[in-house]
């Protein structure tokens, strides 16, 4: 499976009364399609996956392999800390004809190392999906060790890539080394994008993609074709941006980015709240430097 | 609302198809309470609250109800990183008639100070019954500032206590000499029970109370009593069962050591995994040397 | 040795050429005799020992006893990262006639738990004067293991305590637990003071007994006598001082609230610099408060 | 000035009694300058400065310019947290005849970004030479920020490179970003050598290339050639040993792997020890795999 060079972790459009707005998401899948993404991931940690019910995140599957069309990889984000209920929603969302699945490493419980293995492998043995594996513990607390991916890539053969956003280049570096050819590693950090492939990575799964992913795209084309040069001035100028996103709990920034480029995907739920002002401004001021 | 000196954070007993043993529920609940147990939190983080299913989270509830029979304050786990399914489980546990609610700060997507201020106040605005928060961030990462708890504290009537599991004791104190006399600061770490007692806290909400209740109970009183060394005498010899209780990801030692201690309660669900034959042997002689 | 309750780290004064003062000296020892302090920490972090010069830090043992006079013990800081020097002027203080010394673990070029044990095996060994060991990772990085703390205190006759400024309270607990009863264990951290002594440990080393020595002395008082809500009051008032002395680089603050206090000490040496005014005004204020 | 792609951070040499070996120098600097080095760093942390005498670090500079005799840059280490030492030994370097300087941030009296901002300045006025900053806060704890970094070089002709050693990439880009173009970044840390060039950097500031400082100087021109799947194998492979030799407190590793290479370097001084033998073992058997 190949996922390309920006996968972009999608937001998930409301309405003004909080539901999800199916319009705007068509609107949305065209606007990234035609700006760099490679592939999308639904009802991610961008995609606010904490906050929408079981039977959403279905419908967001199923709509937006339709929507797609084929015209890029869909992965449909159906990890949590619940290794019965991941096993249900993997297979619904194979139902729906996803491409993929990300599994994000289980957060708040704090398993073990031989405990995320056995999770990931009970998962995995439930869908002949290809599996992308997503190691975030900025979120999660508990991360999973390079020797366990390099085990999970070893020993089951649906699990074909990973999004590292532990930060940690030595166990990225580590991890493609010691799995196979064709298992993928994706920057899981924006900003790290170059250095994760200049250690031999392959892609990013994106935020920033949604405000600058024909540049995203371009910086990694550069790097790829050896003009290391200008992708590292790409780099220098996306990274204000990259920054601003977080500067607020994701994805508040983004979809108020979306917004500023007159893209309307509506506000987030509870308990994420909308930018205050100074955050607004802030984020609007380097929209425009971009 | 009194929680007492040692409120048992409860584990949730399975059978051996790992389905939640209502029989066994009994024996712990009885053996707890003759064990130094002055309230009981059911399905918290201890009590493997990620891998429970809503209706198995309310039947513990409305079962723990019954058997505790009024003899303690009952404490159900209803907050998640979810706002309106905290507020449903807030009103279902209302229902089953529990004396309490315990809300943790949202996990995984990282509200903001203020997005878990709106948070906390939409739940409690649902329940009249009083609301002990849930400080983690060694589980959630997202931290609730000592300011956002004083100001929880002053707005909202049935806030009432806090679990502070964050081992800032210098944020602590700012809670504790900054909110009104009747607010609680309990202690979600056992080895900090002293000091926080030292600093002005109320209690501990306990994992170590399932193994030895009896002493952590005689230690809150040696220290009210003023007899701080005797206090810290029983502290420095609970402090290795405390410790040993944490050396796998928790509930899986403290159930291994309740079955060590003659009172089967069943293993842990998938992310979590039983302890390897080492851990097993560890735990199996720190009790011992209790 | 008896360190007593309070030990202040004490500044070192310098005149408005930024020479050691030794005129201001005098009133600083006299003024913090009379208020709270049990012992001399000289030439310590917050005496600015990386900016005194060997001789500086001679004269200034030597004119510290005799103004001292057998008052109260005198604590020369000998200790540094280079084991050879530590050697030499520990043997120069012992020849000044201080009461102790104390060693700091080697900071920068983070020595591992043997060279650790070695460096203080090789000092302890050149003197007959008692020794407390300071451990403070925060300023240092390597940190003392208790293991290591233990075995320093069963080997060696003369290392008899430890400033501990790790905040790492099970450590604490198990040095205590687990080291002769005449070996002490001093907090570093003002804030930690109830925190440490409500483990069993024996009193602090002190930056904030330069402007509150009366009320940590009364707030130890109360708590050995068992007035364990009254010290908890005392540490509650005392809280904001404390972290006021850490908001810029000690010892500035302490330096400019002795001055706020009318005890002209001079400033500091670069790389530490003046407060700015800001910095200034919040420490008056809260001065003010106290 | 051109530091070169690999600047190797020199080991000093001891005899079997301690003291500098300035033989063993003489060998050490022709196999360094044969094996991929492009300058040289003298009296650095891995020249275990803190256990050098002022003299023996005059002599070590004035010897090694000699030797050296112009093949390439001579960097002399002559920063520490004493400011008025620091401009003494600068001072002394030059006199020695080196080619530029290296000034660490002060470690462990935690200096403000203005004092370290003036630290920084009063020494780089007393010297026409040029500065390599080095910002280290694994080892000093106080970080010099990016801001700080930037108003350095805009500020002060002479400072004219950093050896960054914070991991922190989005910090080591804005200092690229915002710097004058012939101001350098190096990388301090030989496993983020090549995440550091793919946003801007220049190259490496080495202890790996004691032992593989050919492959070093490969692995960078690769990338800059674009070449850069090659440059990611080259790291790949090195990972290992740059890991290896940070097992234990560094230089010890290295000087052992040095002699294990045939190059008696002799050992290291207190705090440092020798390894254990495990320790030994795991890095010979790294080294033969290498």
């Amino acid at each position: 499976m190949n996922f390309g060079n920006v996968s972009t972790a999608m937001i998930t459009p409301f309405d003004n009364k909080g539901n999800v707005d199916f319009q705007k998401l068509s609107t949305l899948i065209d606007y990234l399609l035609k700006n760099g993404t490679d592939s999308l991931v639904v009802a991610g940690t961008t995609g606010e996956s904490p906050t929408l019910s079981t039977e959403e995140k279905i419908a967001l599957f199923e709509y937006t392999v339709k929507e797609v069309n084929g015209r890029v990889p869909v992965i449909a984000g159906t990890g949590s800390n619940n290794t019965k209920d991941s096993i249900k929603l993997t297979k619904k969302a194979e139902e729906a004809g996803v491409d993929a699945v990300m599994l994000v490493t289980p957060y708040y419980n704090k398993p073990s190392q031989e405990g995320m293995y056995q999770h990931f492998k009970a998962i995995a043995a439930e869908t002949s999906l290809p599996v992308m594996l997503y190691n975030v513990p900025g979120r999660t607390v508990a991360s999973l060790a390079p020797e366990t991916t390099i085990r999970l890539a070893a020993d089951i053969p649906n699990v074909v890539a990973i999004k590292e956003a532990s930060g940690d280049l030595e166990a990225i570096t580590k991890i493609i080394a010691e799995t196979p050819e064709d298992f993928y590693v994706y920057s899981g950090d924006d900003a790290l994008t170059l250095p994760i492939l200049s250690v031999g990575g392959r892609g990013v799964v994106s935020v920033a993609s949604h405000i600058a992913g024909t540049d995203m795209q371009q910086m990694i084309k550069n790097y790829t074709n050896g003009q290391t040069a200008n992708a590292a001035l790409i780099h220098q100028k996306l990274l204000p941006i990259m920054k601003e996103l977080f500067k607020a709990p994701n994805p508040a920034p983004v979809k108020t980015a979306l917004q500023l480029r007159g893209l309307d995907v509506g506000s987030v739920r509870l308990p994420l709240v909308p930018l205050t002002e100074d955050e607004r401004l802030s984020l609007s001021s380097t929209i425009s430097e971009l």
